[in-house]
């Protein structure tokens, strides 16, 4: 069992020597015109792991009927380097458009279709600079960054997935598929199969793929999935869960290698880690 | 009443002139990734309209999985002066990547956020060039043509618009209070007030907003809706209705000034219209 608090601590002591070195305060806006529980917790933990790392965190409460011009003026501000914003504010079609006003040179979770396009193309850079490297979103980048510290690399390997929101299960998908891994997600709608940079509808069954599978990702918020046995898995599975809820059995650790129950922490360290490189990339004094 | 074909017809005459006379073949590419009858109509108007008014059609049927490619080639295509891609294909959020795939410059129904920002901010015209006019979406804008045949100016009006779809109810919404009416815009989530340039949330009832509507604008998809009543309507009002379904009583007749009971054609005309606009703005050679 992998506790991602523990992984998410190194990430935030590697950030904090690094943050302390910049030149000016390195500054992140966050913008939150709801009170729904949610946004109000995440809030809470950025605010929590900024002050942990030495970021600066203003957090600014907007009616969301302010929130374009909120973006935009934050956009312009030389001052603020990263801006996060708290979704759902309105309907998932206008959110998709509030996420594209946030100038993606301080979209810290990589949201913007700029960042979309070049995760899904694997550009893994910007502006033709090795040292310049793109934004990824912070829940599959910490997925990510447990498998890896589960000791295992996704190239050549199979990989099961339930969830294929555009925020989380896609992108990720698509980034083990870039990273060499055969992926099999599953959600609603049926599965899909992900292999380097191609998708294609496929036939597999739950049973099938879940039996030929190196790793096993969760994220499904419902209670009417039939969680995932033991019985399911190959013996040394690597399992993670990003769901709020459970969506694995209890005994999947008894046949698991390693089985990482949520990613939450980890999410927060990555948010962090993505406004320092938005800095390095774009607002260092001297770059951009 | 006022058939929207017949308006639909003078734009078409009209734009059948000035396509003729263009120096090559005005194309438009439509991208056909689905089997729902809703997308087979609208692309067999979308080619029956072009047939008419002389631009040439090509419709390209692709599995969906291979739409992104597809619309990347055709958008460094200089042969493809228009791109119009068949909704729904995913789920509404992978949906809204696709349309931030068009290239702007060929977006027919100027439903990139690049035109949608434009429309939000009033901006009518790119690159600061008065002679370019931006592209509107084609269902709003076919409203504001069907309000002026109507003989209505937006201008100081009170119009009352049930729905607040990101693709019709809201941009036009934002349309007409940026042509100086005051806005009421109902849907599930409750009414929202629009003014020049402003959003924001209100208190006023059904009952309210209709018996002050120089204008009654209905788009609601559900059988559930109550429809609106002659009796709730002030004399004289122009009621326009764009569902597919019927969303005003019949007697409704009886006391408007005009009812437009559909919109579907003038839909088409729009799209026709804004493909020949983004080839004057952009691929007429000697521009752009």
């Amino acid at each position: 069992m992998i506790d991602p608090s523990l992984i998410a601590e190194e990430f935030r002591r590697d950030l904090a020597v690094r943050v302390k070195a910049l030149p000016e305060p390195l500054t992140l806006v966050g913008f939150l015109a709801t009170d729904s529980a949610p946004s109000l917790t995440y809030a809470s933990y950025t605010k929590i792991g900024c002050d942990d790392v030495g970021i600066r965190f203003e957090m600014r409460n907007v009616n969301r009927h302010e929130i374009e011009g909120a973006i935009e003026a934050a956009n312009v501000d030389p001052k603020v380097h990263g801006i996060i914003v708290y979704y759902p504010i309105f309907t998932v079609e206008r959110d998709r458009y509030v996420k594209d006003l946030v100038d993606p040179r301080k979209d810290i979770e990589g949201l913007h279709s700029f960042w979309a396009r070049k995760l899904y193309h694997n550009e893994r850079h910007v502006d033709g600079d090795p040292a310049k490297k793109s934004i990824l979103p912070c829940t599959p980048l910490a997925v990510i960054k447990l498998i890896a510290a589960g000791g295992v690399a996704p190239k050549g390997k199979s990989i099961t997935i339930f969830n294929r929101s555009e925020v989380v299960g896609r992108p990720l998908a698509a980034m083990l598929a870039n990273d060499g891994a055969t992926v099999h997600s599953f959600d609603v709608d049926g599965p899909l199969l992900f292999k380097y940079g191609l998708e294609e509808d496929t036939k597999i069954t739950r049973e099938a793929a879940l039996a030929q599978a190196d790793i096993v990702i969760t994220g499904v918020p419902s209670r009417s999935f039939p969680l995932v046995q033991a019985a399911e898995i190959r013996p040394g599975a690597l399992c993670i869960n990003f769901s709020t809820l459970k969506n694995f059995a209890p005994e999947i650790l008894e046949k698991a290698s390693t089985f990482v129950p949520r990613v939450g922490p980890m999410t927060v360290a990555m948010a962090l880690r993505n406004t320092l490189r938005l800095y390095e990339n774009y607002h260092r004094k001297g770059r951009a």
